[in-house]
């Protein structure tokens, strides 16, 4: 049912946060109204702070990530190896990664999955700079970090087909069980390919 | 875990939704990254609209009701019935009311219950406006129209006591079955009340 809403510019953001991914109109209402309880001056933070992000935000031009700067942290940072290129869909993945603190290399956003469903073909990604990027001969490797979904499966071999290279090792992230997955509950096609890659014992005990 | 963001702007609205109720990081970044696809003037909008709300939003200075004009649309217009005052708690119960299209009275916004256990008391509500409107004896009927709890019990009969007046009349929302209770299940309470203020089956007819 259409609220009626004694005020126009109450009405406006709650029309305006129910556009937000996930929002009804009753959220949007309390978080509208949550706003009316706070300070001036933090509500008009709120307000500049998302203003500033969708006009000041920035692509990093060697890596397509999100930056402040025309170069981001990751690829102006020089304790890096920007010899090792970790290829993802999104700069969520980027955040998720950066959180295991295990990487050190630099970073591709691709900005999506081929997906002829969706209409997604390989000239929507950013396919294109990560060939000049290999191109200019300072890659050494390239690892796929896509979803293991039928759409990251599909990317990962277009990319693999397309920019394959004597000098670049393709390498992908590896699939076994989880940390914490009983034996019992794991589906039988991780179990299957964890027994068909299993590993040394002795290189578990190195690592963590 | 915190998350490493690559922006500081992406940060910075990823803190501020947070803070809204009911949002965590997680829902925080979805938010930021679904704002980061909206053409610039769309965000525009967003944001001066939060910013508009909090600082140009006003009160109506009869009912307490939220407003763009120092009188709410409500108060200032005059098919209303002006005698008949319904007394609620938030503007979210005023919505409420005026969406069943069933009332043409005017409101009084009380702003909160009293609620002994939260600190408030009868000062921190406008039971003080409420009594001043009554005074110039324009006033026939003052509904009461608080939450079935405690606290709205208890607001209801200090109201009453308060402002009791032979010259008005006070009433409160009818208690019973819900539109498509099943007596199976209806609560003792709400059951028994039902039973001793049964009404003429021939007027529930004339309604709608």
């Amino acid at each position: 049912m259409n609220q009626l809403y004694s005020s126009k510019l109450l009405e406006n953001v709650v029309n305006e946060f129910s556009k937000l991914p996930g929002i009804g109109r009753k959220t949007a209402l309390r978080m509208a109204l949550h706003l009316l309880k706070q300070d001036v001056e933090s509500v008009k933070f709120f307000g500049n702070a998302v203003i500033k992000l969708r006009s000041e935000v920035m692509y990093c031009r060697e890596c397509e990530n999100l930056s402040d700067t025309e170069l981001c942290e990751i690829c102006s940072n020089p304790s890096r190896d920007h010899s090792i290129v970790c290829v993802v869909e999104s700069i969520r993945d980027v955040m998720s990664i950066e959180n295991t603190m295990q990487y050190q290399g630099v970073y591709h956003v691709l900005g999506g999955l081929i997906s002829p469903m969706d209409g997604i073909g390989p000239t929507d990604l950013t396919i294109d700079s990560l060939e000049r990027k290999i191109a200019l001969g300072n890659v050494s490797e390239v690892i796929l970090a896509l979803s293991a979904t039928m759409e990251g499966d599909t990317t990962n071999f277009y990319i693999y087909r397309k920019l394959k290279n004597d000098s670049v090792i393709f390498s992908t992230l590896a699939r076994g069980l989880s940390v914490g997955d009983e034996l019992e509950y794991a589906d039988q096609v991780t179990l299957g390919r964890s027994i068909v890659n299993r590993m040394l014992f002795e290189n578990t005990l190195k690592k963590n």
